[in-house]
């Protein structure tokens, strides 16, 4: 089937790279098929919802046999680029940002982070926790150079703004953004914003007002 | 009016924090009034929402005025409870969690982090950047004493769901989750998963394959 045409919502889309680790960890533990049920009590979605989101991919499970492990891991990762390395820039390396380094993401071994930028760091760069650390001054020169075009911004927020518009220069396609600002970008560039507070915040209301939903 | 009885659609719950804190920010610089084209320039949400959103908190801006910032900002400090301080418990002093305590949610002064725990520490307990650490074994009983019900979970993935069951014996009623699992929790607990590695794939494919939204 022709995977690259199929028009998948965007809701859909968002729960990809997790539907993607579920079945991995079927596949791994040595599961043939799995149900829509089974796929729901682990990942805490409503049947329903998976049973919908599969079907936009083809695969239509069948009653009393359920879906093929081995048949979706292979459409996720294919859908996912998973065959294909994805190199990230770190850009400022407080906590938060030498947390990313430490941590760099080991769970999924074909996205990491290559190079970082920090105004500590020396012009010809210095190695934390085994990536090449620069300063901001070499941003569009490392960038260019490594041909990377997804960065993650844990930057001061007074320095986002002007960070970004660097970015957008060197032809940054995404940015993830934990930074307080909502950024100006153009419309090549994607941003997702993660604000901790914000979601601190959203978990706190949520709470108090018994807010009725599934898992967010 | 009585916004006790406000039902607000949960999507519009979910942008309220960030409501609440562009409006602070026009209170601080000084301005009285607010149009929703502002406020979608500078939230990077369109307009037709805001104004939307805005509806159901009986907040009806006038064409060519716009809405009362003061209003605004009181109203949502109400709503968000922003007047009463709201402790939380951080699980899990690795980087991530380290990250946190650092960081401390200064922007959000009515939201801190008071306790904290970690294998590593002493069951009488530390002291980092300011805050003091306890071993897990002392979890039950120092959420208890402090009546802290709202736990930032930054434990490795195969502790998470041990000590989520633990929570949920003490009363816990909100987890913001940042480990690759998907908790079981009885109705009582509220969970927000935070899972950066998917919020980094997920960026990867909606650029890959040029998904067309706004800023998530």
């Amino acid at each position: 089937m022709a995977e690259e045409t199929v028009k998948i919502p965007q809701a859909t889309s968002k729960r990809l790279p997790l539907y993607y680790r579920f079945l991995q960890n079927f596949a791994n533990s040595g599961k043939k098929r799995v149900s829509s049920s089974e796929l729901s009590e682990a990942m805490k979605i409503d049947a329903a919802t998976i049973r919908r989101d599969f079907s936009h991919f083809g695969a239509l499970g069948r009653k009393g046999y359920g879906y093929d492990v081995d048949y979706l891991v292979s459409f996720f990762r294919k859908t996912l680029d998973q065959d294909e390395a994805t190199d990230v820039a770190l850009i400022g390396v407080g906590s938060l940002g030498h947390a990313f380094m430490k941590y760099n993401f080991h769970k999924n071994l074909n996205t990491r982070i290559v190079i970082a930028f920090d105004p500590k760091a020396p012009h010809e760069g210095n190695v934390v926790s085994d990536i090449p650390v620069y300063h901001p001054d070499m941003i569009e020169e490392k960038l260019t150079e490594l041909g990377i075009d997804l960065v993650i911004l844990t930057v001061p927020s007074r320095a986002a703004q002007q960070v970004t518009d660097r970015l957008a220069e060197v032809g940054v396609k995404g940015i993830l953004n934990f930074t307080t600002i909502r950024l100006t970008v153009p419309p090549s560039i994607r941003v997702h914003t993660i604000d901790l507070s914000v979601e601190l915040q959203s978990l706190i209301y949520f709470i108090k007002n018994d807010v009725k939903d599934s898992h967010l």
